[in-house]
């Protein structure tokens, strides 16, 4: 089959691999019908994250199941499926905490790549969704976007304790931050700030919920929050970019007893333990359970009510994968969209 | 009157000071009936902490009001009275949503000091408890443990939510980890798993509560939590110690998804953004809001249902306060009560 590899910093091919087989029981493998780029992927693309020698990309995907191992009961030939980028049983008790991105017994779907014709779905009962019906090509694209970037930025709403009466203020404007206020409207947000210098994700974020927008960064930004929050800061606060800087500011921009929530993958961030112990804010973070929110963010979307697959603004062949990395490394594209 | 003050470190008096006034219409001066020593004394006294020439110690107390200012509504001339190390309003935002020990108008005790015969105490109305009857002996005790270390140790529980079927562990066997335990059990917590080495602290852990030991510390200490829990980690984590190794210690005995609550005065700890993300555990801190837990607390002692004031190992008059601060340095006192 053909498959996205990455063979070092800047350069991405297509290129024929072995078609995935069922290894264990429980495994299914499905034909990929959409995948796409990661703000993650970006990291070994930049060279700033190391890679051992050639690796087939990716870990966002729906598709339609193909072939199942004799273990798997829920799921079979045909069904369209979406899952996350961690493979997860769903019954250890981590899982039914709602943890399931730390699942006893995870497998990270970036290890197998499903930027590619087809892929090996471990634990597939526990990993996959079914869909309901047949999506309509808009509707594909947000199941698409649910099975990371809509899921970790309600993740991040929800580790941020959004919701009925709060402030949120969301730091970061990439995809995921920009689910995050569409998360934070719908657990019902009284008043959702948006960090954004950019005209057309500004645009988004209003479109999604944003009650404001605050192009100021730093201790200028943080200012501005808690301005805009009667001198308090925020109720809640999303941080979805990864870097010192950011954390900074969403910790800052957060009132004491706040909640930071916070899905940026951690680019060497150091957290002064004091600094901290003064600010008295709650943090949650880490590789979001996307699993928890896929049946109801699969409903949502199914019966209309949201429409995460906007944030793709770029969709292209998989053949051309190197050009969708190239155009979200350039900033040219937010998330591009990739079909088999 | 007579106070404490610290001249440097290892350096403490007892001497004449002037007598403490009504400073702003909304204050208070109480006669001190009880007042002790707290570890983070000791910071200064260990020379750890730099201090800037004499200053007066102490912020934890009870004692008896002597006069209020014409702003004072709720308490009088002769109520027996508990408040926290920190003074707060109890109407502000901050307050009302339970974290007062980061009131807007907050004014920090120990800048004040309580060792001493006589305080002021700003926003008396805010700060103060009333208690309820005449304490013995015994429950005036554990009334000036509410006052700080009963209440730290309630947050810290609070904050790593202990409750209904959960498993606790309390890292730090200080006043505060001890009372950490006794809250985790009136909380309802199902394991409570106390790290001491000492046998004296680890019987009155037992006694508040604790149903399992770790002598273990570090990696070790990680996994003999572990081992008692399934090999999950704790749900619940309460760290009360404030170092490097107390903090890695907690992050890494909680189970993914589990909650962290550290209220030991952080010194020289950093925490490592992509350890803390892969962690996927949630962390609250900081100077607990003793005020929100203080109605409880005190009902609590007076109704004999808890009786945290035990931790006092060594009973002093307060012109022999330097002796405290040798016994609790030298480790020969788990803490030490003044009495003026």
């Amino acid at each position: 089959m053909r498959a996205v590899v990455m063979h070092g910093p800047g350069d991405v091919r297509v290129e024929d691999v072995a078609d995935p087989a069922i290894i264990e029981p429980t495994d299914a493998v499905i034909r990929v019908t959409a995948t796409c780029v990661c703000g993650s992927d970006l990291w070994p693309y930049r060279g700033i994250e190391q890679q051992d020698g050639p690796a087939q990309m990716g870990h966002e995907y729906i598709g339609v199941v193909e072939q199942v191992g004799p273990g798997v009961r829920y799921v079979g030939a045909g069904d369209l499926v979406v899952g996350s980028f961690v493979a997860c049983d769903n019954t250890c008790e981590i899982c039914r905490s709602g943890f399931q991105s730390r699942c006893v017994h995870q497998v990270m779907m970036g290890a197998i790549g499903t930027q590619a014709e087809y892929a090996r779905i471990p634990l597939a009962d526990g990993t996959l969704v079914k869909v309901p019906g047949e999506p309509t090509p808009e509707q594909a694209r947000s199941l698409l976007a649910a099975s990371d970037v809509l899921g970790t930025g309600w993740f991040g709403a929800v580790a941020a304790d959004a919701g009925l009466g709060k402030s949120v203020a969301v730091v970061g404007d990439g995809a995921v931050g920009l689910l995050a206020v569409m998360a934070a409207e719908r657990l019902g947000s009284e008043r959702i700030i948006a960090m954004s210098r950019h005209p057309d994700r500004q645009a988004l974020a209003r479109r999604f919920g944003a009650t404001d927008i605050v192009e100021e960064r730093g201790a200028e930004g943080v200012a501005r929050i808690r301005e805009l929050t009667d001198g308090y800061g925020a109720h809640s606060t999303v941080e979805a970019v990864g870097t010192q800087e950011s954390m900074a500011q969403a910790i800052g921009a957060t009132r004491p007893g706040g909640h930071v929530g916070y899905v940026g993958v951690s680019h060497g961030v150091e957290l002064d333990g004091l600094e901290l112990f003064f600010a008295t804010v709650s943090l949650l973070g880490g590789p979001a359970p996307v699993r928890r929110f896929l049946p109801e963010l699969v409903d949502l979307i199914m019966s209309g009510r949201i429409d995460p697959g906007v944030v793709f603004d770029l969709t292209l062949p998989l053949e051309e994968a190197a050009e969708g990395y190239r155009a979200m490394d350039e900033r040219r594209a937010t998330k591009a969209l990739l079909t088999p």
